[in-house]
């Protein structure tokens, strides 16, 4: 299936004098990099740190807007209209912008954060206000979530869409995670891990837990950083997919190159 | 002197339930407003909302990043390092840039708050923090200051400067104006106010407290908008000019007039 | 039925350089009051002032926690657990009574604002956490509240309980309020209103939308301050219900007067 | 001199999400505790959790009021008027007061934070307006100090007063302590802190800078458990106190021994 795939991790997850997780451990080790924008974690001064660490590895700089909730740290779910999740989104996503001009990039793609990211994926009001954010404010920037009501609302309104795989969590049978309250729900086996990671983005399928392969899409790999294991893991992820001939590339080279696939196949159809 | 000028005010004051000012009132009179950005006062919404307005009544958009201080107002010093400045003052104006791009505009100018734009001007570091951040941003944007050192910090890095009139204060015969704690510092008479504005804009003095006329730099006229009185006071400062002749214009248009002004003058220097 | 009622209105939302509400011109109508703790409105310079303002009038002191929402006024649902309802709750009520004790007096009653106080109507485990939160601190607090959940959890802790009269809302035939989302939910005649207020003190009835007189308890009055009328109003049913022969008095003694009540009525089926 | 002697630190640093310091391993060695109130650090959840562990391990709890500050952590100075701060040292100490009362205990002493304890040593106003604060508040509070304004605004107010040993901090000659900025200012070898704390609790003198001992008060040692050092360090500054034996007892026992030397002592001039 696919041979180039994009790894991404949650960065800038500090707040004044605390921190949060390893963001330098894990740059050397992404492509793409969702950055907290102030309203669940980071603070001006972590998210121009964070962004210039970026540019100085290489690691596209994306944004992490959630509900305005820092102690919740973006965890709990509150009942905002859609124009609130639209503006918040806006305010989050524009400060990050300055930030990126400041060290003469730009923010590449879009990422909710928590249960803001839960939420965009059923609920039709809130990904379409994510998504008018994301559309009046740069028709460039891509959205990134799992399949689901973002991903179809983004896809509506023309922007491009990078879809998260999600390596360490169990499949139902019809593509759907196993809820975290359900047994089984989280795969915690490294080994086992890195294998579905390189089945979902060389093969297109992870195995679900009624023991059939299901279809799934993965331009981006989600790491993890907030314990030693998972910067072992995170490397480990990376070396697997490495070792099985995939292209490790920021999510713009991600869509680029599928884009060309489908364009070649769609050539192939009507030529053939 | 000058024949064109820019009238601006603070908007956007309020945050969340809470209202300040009359938004409405004011847009019809000027041509450039100072939009909060959530560190004093505003919230996505009012940002969203106002920046809207500005937008169908054709008022430039500007950002007034402020301390983080919403219980003060802004009104409070902090010692902050300069980095937290620009940071601070980076992500204040690029989240006002993400709703001046979801209108189809963009922000023209930066005018600091509250007590940031009182200790811009005599406090070099800071002086030099906002400079950077909005030199680093974005360098068409318009530094709107005092005399003081964020204008010089700003024309030290080729950034355009708005100089602001201060018609309702005193100044002492240095061009300095006199402190808030002094008798006679604040003008109340809305005649003396529109009369002082008219002589600043066209012969650029203003009579000094100790009757002298002090050479004042006027791009743009302050004008308030948080009592009826104060609204009735805009009206008539902007009757006024117009009866004296003068353009009422964006800021933008001011300084370009004002550099072909100049470029005119250094022609029949050379020429003459 | 009864012939003593409170007077209660929200105090002290404004917050920092906001203002909300004509507090001065309640505070002649009131008997107690619900000041806002700084979650959703209120910082400690106007709590300071607000229970200084009761106490020079004589008006009881009560506590209005709410979610920790100050941009939405803590109007928005949040999903919190139980333990972080307990726990803010705790912070608000003692956040107050360091103001109460500074001004000599101590805090009487706690009334859930906004959406949470909607919540603990229904939601069994916030109002349980209410109550626990209240229990654990002070049992002489009265808890304030409609009939429903909280009430309940208040009484099953041992905990007095004031309720609630609401006069300017429709009732379903069942007791419980008709929906703000449904026409003719909220009732804008002040006559009516008064009238309404006077039934229910004087027969402890309401007059339901079906027609039939419900049977209602009314403790004490929501009044509000928030517009002219609505100053005008509260005023109006004062001397109504002062017409009435109804004696207007602080939370305490109604409760005190019912107790009474319900013991000699006690005494009266004992003996009779 | 004294042979008792308290042993605090700073607790419920975290925030939300974030954690700082290790609680659990200071708690082993103190008698008192500093709690953040919210407004620097801590929150609702951290606040409940750190007395419910006081009150387990015997430890007395104290309120750590701070400048309003989360993003500084309350190290940045803020130009607050004197009624800024007292009513801010108000609503904090009241809401730890909560937590204590749901836990069965009651808050011994208020000790200010960071810049806000830094500018009570010399701001005679901040130092009147805590004072204020306390004794408005619960006149049996210990105001816990280094020598200085505060110290001498309670003792003015008849508060009691616990002062600080510094015990890793260089001294003048003059009594005052070496400013950070100049080297040697502090200390870091752990057997010359805990050596010099011996001396300043046995025989009341610390040696200064200049070589000479210089006379010092020390109620209460304040310890450190931000890293592993200081944890050892901590045990060790214990021990050593125990070893040269001294008494280690919560600040009110400390505080009574004081004043049953200095009324023996007292007696003693009069009757000898």
């Amino acid at each position: 299936m696919m041979n180039t795939v994009d790894l991404v991790a949650d960065l800038g997850e500090g707040f004044g004098a605390y921190t949060m997780g390893d963001d330098e451990a894990l740059l050397s080790v992404l492509t793409s990099a969702n950055i907290a924008c102030g309203f669940h974690a980071g603070d001006p001064r972590i998210m121009d740190a964070t962004v210039r660490h970026c540019v100085e590895r290489g690691v596209a700089v994306g944004a992490h807007p959630s509900f305005p909730d820092l102690v919740g740290f973006g965890r709990r779910a509150m009942d905002l209209t859609p124009d609130e999740v639209r503006t918040d989104t806006l305010y989050q996503i524009g400060a990050l912008q300055a930030f990126a001009a400041a060290h003469g990039t730009r923010v590449r793609h879009v990422a909710p954060h928590g249960r803001l990211g839960n939420l965009v994926a059923t609920r039709q009001d809130y990904a379409a206000a994510v998504a008018d954010a994301v559309a009046s404010l740069d028709r460039s920037l891509i959205v990134l979530a799992q399949d689901g009501a973002l991903a179809e609302a983004a896809r509506a309104r023309g922007l491009r869409v990078g879809i998260v795989g999600i390596a360490d969590r169990a499949y139902r049978d019809d593509g759907t995670l196993v809820p975290r309250s359900e047994p089984g729900a989280v795969i915690h086996d490294g080994g086992e891990i890195a294998a579905r990671t390189v089945r979902m983005v060389t093969e297109g399928v992870v195995r679900g837990v009624g023991g059939r392969d299901i279809p799934v899409e993965c331009d981006t790999v989600l790491l993890h950083g907030d314990t030693p294991g998972a910067i072992a893991l995170a490397h480990r992820v990376r070396e697997e997919l490495l070792a099985a001939g995939v292209t490790i590339a920021p999510l713009t080279e991600v869509l680029d190159a599928k884009a060309g696939r489908a364009q070649a196949a769609e050539r192939g159809v009507r030529h053939g």
